[in-house]
């Protein structure tokens, strides 16, 4: 990925960060870098998931999914990390398979996905590092049964991805099942370029391997300065405008392939650095569509966002048909490409013209090759501003009171959590 | 709706909203709410959105539906508020019918949904106030010249949606196609309820009536305290706890019917509020989904966050089949319905024991009174919103610029917008 911080710059805008800051800024990412490039080299949590581009073997997940490779619809059931990766890579590239995400427990709508499934022609891959996800597990229960009442045998038609134990390891041993291993050290958020990310994607046809190395070539642009470094660049900047104002960072891609990458990204971005009352708040948006819903907020809003462009150099492209309509003749002579990088380069114009920050992250175009680049990009940028916040990256403890709570609720066990949630303050107004 | 603050309260909270303090703002309420009455007496521009529910005739959309009411897919082609609206009802609603929202002008995209229609079974709506839209006359011209490609006569096939002059207009009239008016003094992210909307749920099969109906319910409890209306109650809870640091407002439905909701809300926030350095800035997510992506920061992140939850009482369900796994048992008893209302209750007490403000906002179901009453509802919340910050809520004027920078790009005009995209500075840090 390519990244253009021109906008950020406190020449322009407001918040915004001066030429000479960012030098000195420079000095605490060689510094961050340093210890990036040590938790990498001695494999420690979370800096192992840096090393997935060359750790990772393609022909292992090929090998494991090739029992199902005959999908015609594939179902990750999965939640957070163990879903959105394999989502945003499936969503992003084109594929004769089918791709569902059962990444919640709504029963109207686990049932609406379950009503239209031809599970003959259908294949299961279920991802939990711990095996006890509760959202994942019940989902799992609730769709092998449903292959079954089919009558499909789901042992035929399932991989594992899971945790070097835990029950769903043992079933896989148990049922005999393929399975592969959620990487060890690298958090959910962290594994799209893993077997987590990757299996649906083998399923639906992609090319692992461009995958791998357009992250490899990402890899290999870390280096001691942010100027050097897109990722790092995009890192820094994000944290030094939020030091200045810019606690909102609404990422913005400009195509719709990649809508699902603004989703991804806030998962990282909010799980990452979301601590110690720290940490910019992620908000998921898409050009040119939301240019008439987000625009007026981002240009006279708060002075509290930076805006993230993602946009694809090189696309397909649609011509618009000549029409006779004097006031939409400027129209005709066009395409919908062109309307789209003109909606684009228009709307970082106006935020820059209003004195608001953005950043523009560039990919060729939206292949394997350019996607493992931007994700890994992504994820270079998240633990470097980690690091430069000086939180625990990796980790996500917050989550955990809600899932004590819930399994109270059920009758799993007794937490103080649960009883927690019976003294509802109430102050209802009611209809 | 009902809405309960206690949550939000600052016994509970921070920030968070005395009882005190919430007694003082009813009385900035009180004033606001004659302000609301005066408009809406008045049909003053913005305001008379409010009045959707008595001035809107059902009987008229269903006529001017009726020649394409046998449509399996109804392709919506509006941008903004000429789609989310009807999105929004759409997407929360069973049917048999396919409604497909072109809001976007990536050409890929575009295609991908052109390439699956089968046009003969297919409608097109065409939304758009001006009739100018870029976006929504580009992906016209597209859609009609497929029609014509495809051997169907697309002025059999199209109804349209505008003002009472314009480019739409005049189509409209030469090719004698149905047509219905966007309403005067009804701003895009307010007409939901008005023909703008309804086109789409018409063709869907929806009832109409029921959602004007409990839009109408909801309009009968606008009084002058918060206390005694849930809107109200909601609009001055956000007001207050923005102004006590909470810029920004997490809408988080627990339903993935109501996922849309989350995305209309955006809009209505943003473009409303957003305005002379004001507003709350909206956030989508989205129950359970998000507790594995979002929470994390909300429940320990920057104290700048207000959570939305909108959960509906009722639904439908679907049992957990039993497992022998000894970790999971807890599962086998209980149902998907039930896990996903533990897991929203559970959410909401961690939140209130971090002392993160949170609201809930409670329908009864989801059908088409409880959405048309929970449209109303969040509308009037903003309209109450933007009387105590003291903003043009029916504007948005920063749209305006981005408009005539892109019409310049393509050779539509000479703008000083145009000129400002070409000067842009550039910083960039290349792979």
């Amino acid at each position: 990925m390519n990244v253009d911080i021109g906008n950020a710059l406190a020449t322009v805008a407001s918040p915004g960060v001066s030429r000479d800051s960012l030098e000195r800024l420079d000095e605490q990412v060689a510094d961050a870098h340093a210890r990036i490039e040590r938790g990498m080299a001695n494999a420690e949590h979370g800096y192992e998931a840096l090393n997935l581009p060359e750790r990772v073997d393609p022909d292992e997940i090929l090998t494991a999914v090739e029992p199902i490779a005959d999908a015609e619809t594939m179902i990750t059931v999965g939640i957070g990390g163990s879903s959105l990766g394999a989502a945003t890579i499936t969503n992003a590239l084109d594929s004769d398979t089918e791709a569902v995400f059962l990444d919640n427990v709504d029963p109207e709508w686990v049932s609406y996905h379950l009503d239209r499934v031809s599970f003959e022609n259908a294949a299961i891959n279920v991802v939990s590092r711990s095996g006890t996800t509760a959202e994942t597990l019940a989902n799992f229960l609730v769709v092998r049964d449903a292959f079954e009442s089919a009558g499909v045998d789901w042992t035929e038609r399932t991989i594992v991805t899971t945790g070097e134990s835990g029950p769903l390891c043992d079933l896989a041993d148990r049922h005999d099942l393929p399975s592969l291993t959620v990487p060890d050290g690298v958090p959910g958020r962290f594994s799209a370029l893993s077997a987590v990310g990757m299996v649906a994607a083998a399923v639906c046809g992609h090319d692992l391997e461009a995958l791998l190395e357009g992250a490899a070539a990402e890899a290999d642009t870390l280096s001691e300065s942010l100027f050097d470094c897109p990722a790092y660049a995009y890192g820094a900047t994000t944290y030094a405008l939020d030091g200045r104002g810019a606690g909102v960072n609404a990422m913005m891609p400009y195509a719709e392939s990649l809508e699902t990458v603004a989703e991804w990204f806030a998962q990282l971005w909010a799980e990452s650095l979301g601590k110690d009352d720290l940490g910019q708040t992620p908000v998921r948006a898409l050009g040119a569509t939301d240019q008439h819903s987000q625009l007026q907020l981002y240009r006279a809003g708060p002075r509290d966002k930076l805006v993230t462009f993602v946009t694809p150099r090189n696309g397909g492209d649609r011509p618009i048909p000549d029409t006779d309509v004097e006031e939409l003749a400027y129209l005709g002579d066009s395409t919908l490409g062109t309307l789209l990088e003109a909606e684009f380069e228009a709307t970082e114009a106006s935020l820059a013209a209003a004195g608001r920050p953005n950043v523009r992250v560039e990919i060729d175009r939206v292949d394997e090759y350019e996607l493992g680049g931007l994700l890994y990009g992504l994820e270079a940028a998240c633990v470097l501003a980690g690091e430069l916040y000086g939180v625990n990256t990796f980790e996500q403890p917050a989550v955990e009171w809600a899932k004590k709570a819930t399994r109270g609720l059920l009758g799993g066990g007794e937490f103080a959590e649960t009883a927690a949630v019976a003294e509802k303050t109430e102050l209802r107004i009611e209809r």
